[in-house]
């Protein structure tokens, strides 16, 4: 709990006077004020972030995080949970989704195994097994608190290494057989009825689907997780990853850098940060709205604007590495324009 | 007349056989069928574009027109018509925010000057004038049909020359001082109320989108212009650079190469080029949608899904050329990903 506890306290509110520079800059390209939407909130808020006015980014990293899930016995997900240690292998050696996304980001990717059921040996996977595999939580907690810190914690020390080893952005990723159902439980414990929390994951048919909501029904009446407690919430209805990933925010929020969040799994994580630490979400920027239909009731949760509609629902980190591009355009929008005066460009009249 | 019928006549509808081979191939991959959503659709439509499926992009190019526009003359624009040949400067020499996202995205830029109101002299201008301006809409025609056809073929033959060099994508751009209006005139002669087609451009005040509506309204009016004749609507209410930009995407279409479609502008040119051979539809990926309100209008007529909601509402080509990462991003998945069967990795159960 401790270092949990000194990773938040280190989380302070971005520099707003760096925001400000930045945003007089920015009225002063070539280009009509706020023309450029988006790229302009993301340079300010990078510059209040890092406290440069002309943000940089340099080194990339998603942290990809894996766990197993005891609720799947209640039939939640269309995969077996053999395909969370078979994809963390496909992860390994280069052939997933977010490998493909990843290269083309020039983004590394860190793998960590912080709750898998079975053994994985490979000798880039990071070990930081908790626990094999949540408990099914729908006869008792998924976790223990002790657990459920630990996880943060194993994720603060992974960002941790990350950031050491020069990482000027984060993105979250994970891999889970059955990690949407604690997503949409932590979801519901946060106020938001089953059946809006509740979407289809990896392609369960409405059998599954009506399943998955008894399932999370059942575990949020079972453990009655208290809401004004993120670690409750976490430990009772949650998962190791999504801890995971809580602890990669809070530890990017410490440091001042970037965290771009993935999909519906990593937002259930930045929910739970912003409740443990609500300045973490300065640093937080949204990628892409999925199709799991609760995931837009989060980022509104958050207070996050999703860039990308992609209408992709697969995790691993692909929308956050997908928007690495567009981030680095905004620094270098505000690096490499020219001002109006620069390049003899007229501004806007009153009209 | 020649030019644009033999170009028209090219455009064929692309390969069904490839994207079903595309799909197969996409189905193999280890993620769950359908979870990378526009990812998946971009390589089908690649494929179906290419006749490969799996489909290679190489040389990327933005292609930007510049005209002006009578029109102003009622006050429509923020910012003064000089803006017109000082933005193109500023993209010939490299500091507007086209050319940092086209640097960025590893492309090329071509700028022509279809139709702007003084000469600009710079070795790297591609000078295509029809016409020093188009004429005030509201008093007449904006172009005679005869100008309207010389300026889609002077597109066609930038973009000719373009894919000689050996452009495999190209993505529209644009720069004319006022050419919201005329954008907003054709979505209304298309059967839009001028009160939905119409928005702030680059941000009149309240008083100017007064102006603005009540210039569209009038030179419909006056003009009255033909909905089922597209060269009738682009002669009387368009612009030399949306003319041109029309005929770049038939070119596209003609030579089987897909045309990526940037905001407002762009996409007027995208209805005038599908009302002229609708099968140029195909070859269209849509980018972003931008905060010009008739442009999800656009949108939605056109069929096509804009892949980024980045609150961009510049022009010049800069939403299309942010969407380049993401298209290629799409390749490289159909290219680079294991199979199931390669990764080892269990399908999916019934569930």
């Amino acid at each position: 709990m401790e270092k949990l506890q000194a990773t938040a306290n280190r989380i302070m509110p971005v520099d707003r006077s760096a925001v400000e520079k930045a945003s007089l800059r920015l009225d002063s390209l070539t280009k009509p004020q706020g023309s450029l939407g988006v790229l302009e909130d993301i340079v300010k808020q990078l510059a209040g972030i890092t406290g440069n006015p002309i943000p940089k980014l340099g080194k990339k990293s998603v942290i990809v995080m894996a766990g197993d899930h005891g609720v799947v016995e209640e039939g939640v997900s269309a995969f077996p949970q053999e395909v969370t240690p078979q994809m963390v292998l496909n992860f390994l050696n280069g052939g997933a989704a977010i490998n493909v996304l990843s290269r083309h980001a020039g983004a590394n990717i860190v793998c960590c195994d912080i709750g898998v059921a079975t053994d994985i040996n490979h000798p880039a996977l990071i070990i930081k097994k908790v626990k094999y595999g949540t408990n099914n939580m729908t006869k008792g907690p998924a976790m223990s608190r002790e657990e459920a810190v630990r996880a943060i914690e194993a994720g603060i020390e992974v960002a941790e290494d990350e950031i050491s080893r020069g990482a000027d952005i984060l993105a979250t990723g994970e891999m889970g057989i059955g990690n949407t159902t604690p997503s949409s439980a932590i979801l519901s414990a946060f106020g938001c009825p089953v059946e809006k929390a509740c979407g289809r994951g990896t392609g369960v048919d409405d059998e599954g689907l009506a399943l998955k909501m008894k399932a999370i029904s059942k575990a949020l009446e079972v453990n009655n997780p208290d809401p004004t407690d993120p670690i409750d919430v976490l430990s009772k209805v949650g998962g190791l990853e999504i801890a995971g990933l809580a602890g990669v925010i809070l530890t990017a929020a410490a440091n001042r850098i970037p965290v771009v969040i993935d999909g519906f799994i990593s937002s259930a994580a930045a929910l739970v940060a912003s409740k443990i630490k609500p300045a973490s979400l300065q640093y937080m920027i949204a990628s892409h709205v999925s199709e799991e239909p609760g995931h837009k009731i989060m980022l509104d949760m958050l207070g996050l604007y999703p860039m990308l509609h992609m209408k992709m629902r697969l995790g691993e980190g692909t929308g956050a590495v997908l928007a690495f591009h567009i981030i680095e355009a905004a620094t270098r929008i505000q690096s490499e324009m020219a001002t109006f005066e620069s390049a003899g460009v007229s501004r806007s009249s009153s009209r």
